[in-house]
């Protein structure tokens, strides 16, 4: 398949970054154009195909604002985004998986209590989550910074209604002398990421569908752990299988129990590798 | 390097486009996923890394617009459009070699006749440029049509000059009897692509020149004949071996003569593939 001609090209443009002077950059730029050009030799892209690409790129770019990111919804449903994570999560044995942060995470979230309604006056159905926040040794981690947001009955974030003037179902929360959490919220509803846009035209074109299944985002930080960021999602979704970004879990599913009341439980322990134990693989630049 | 869990992934993304109706797009997609998954894998991107590389697009996106297509620069300096271009510029030993069409190829240039100045008012050192067009047999190509545009002694193209009410430097011309061709003009300069955005940001940080070499543009078009999109550079320029878009072939080189006057004669014969010489290979879609 390989013309020696283009392979010699190749090499040009390699070659053309040898003067980078920051060495990591330097081996990302020669990486990206050998799989870019394989990736065009591979399935031989015609001149109308590099300019569709050239075309769908131009559309992403245009409708991303700054309460919008098609482009990190392109690399959700490319199934890159959630890949950069788990070679990231550097975790030992009994520690929970990690997932995608998401486009729904914003600072400034309101601190609340131990057993506080964080939802504020999102709509749904009633629902306790709660559990314990350990180390991989089984160790318990007091006063552990657990910052949690979710959609609402109807799949929105907060943030996806420019009306509200205050977060709701969004917290930060502590763990107490125990390493236990608890709060109450409302359920949350499975959803479809946006697809108004260049990516959904992408998702319709192949026939694939933009929900994701309902689950509870946290993000974990203690001192001297790992900060954790993961969903929990709940047994019996019909989307677990076809998460349209790839971030379901097996490990991080579990059943929300119903209560006589109508309402639901959702228990869950969080376990927390030790900074340490991924030193050897550090966050680079 | 390869960790199971990753393939898995890869393979799980490429199995959600196993639905897609056109098998082309199927297949491009797949190929995209596998080489897309494998340079993130290969350089073990950090999610720091990540990040840089949407906000990197995403600065692309916000630059691009009617009159400038930073998506192409980035696709042209990564070396992706040459590489298309070789690959679908099949031809039989004689063909004149095709080169990137670039960003200042626009339609209604105007149409003059053999041997006309087709300057129109544009600065620089006069220029005399003049060859035959035929068959890769030999046979004489009467009445092709030539689309010709280059810069001015400044390295600027006329549509990059807004305040100019007419095209300069542009014209269609045709070939006479004999398929012989002639225009006067001017010789063009050397030019730096824009690089005052995030492409020229990535030439920078890895100590990359934004300079193309002196060159001619063609267009060249006759029943029966594969269109011919190439340039003429000239012999001697500082950037040949370092065009900022890879778009330098050895056989598109010719040297510029100087005459008496003052004034240069370029001299360049072309030669077209016939139309069903490249059957075997059509542009897909």
């Amino acid at each position: 398949m390989d013309d020696p001609d283009h392979d010699e090209l190749t090499r040009q443009v390699v070659d053309r970054f040898a003067d980078t002077p920051d060495p990591r950059l330097k081996e990302v730029m020669a990486s990206l154009v050998r799989h870019l050009h394989a990736f065009a030799r591979e399935v031989r892209l015609s001149e109308a195909e590099w300019r569709e690409g050239i075309e769908f790129l131009t559309r992403v770019g245009r409708i991303t604002s700054e309460r919008r990111q098609e482009f990190i919804l392109l690399s959700d449903t490319l199934g890159l985004s959630m890949l950069t994570v788990a070679m990231n999560s550097a975790r030992r044995a009994g520690a929970t998986e990690s997932t995608v942060l998401g486009p729904f995470h914003v600072g400034g979230a309101p601190r609340r209590g131990q057993g506080d309604d964080i939802a504020a006056g999102a709509a749904g159905t009633p629902c306790e989550v709660r559990g314990a926040v350990r180390g991989v040794d089984g160790e318990p981690i007091a006063g552990a910074r657990i910052e949690v947001w979710q959609a609402d009955a109807e799949g929105k974030y907060d943030v996806q209604r420019p009306e509200l003037a205050a977060h709701r179902a969004r917290a930060v929360l502590e763990t107490d002398a125990d390493g236990r959490y608890g709060y109450r919220t409302v359920v949350p509803a499975a959803y479809p990421i946006p697809d108004d846009g260049p990516v959904g035209a992408m998702l319709r074109a192949t026939r694939r569908h933009p929900w994701r299944p309902a689950h509870l985002h946290f993000m974990i930080a203690a001192p001297g752990y790992s900060t954790l960021v993961t969903h929990v999602f709940r047994a019996g979704d019909p989307y677990l299988d076809s998460d349209a970004v790839f971030g379901v879990r097996q490990s991080l599913i579990v059943e929300w129990k119903q209560r006589p009341d109508g309402s639901l439980l959702v228990e869950f322990d969080f376990a927390l590798d030790r900074e340490d134990a991924v030193a050897g693989r550090p966050e680079r630049r």
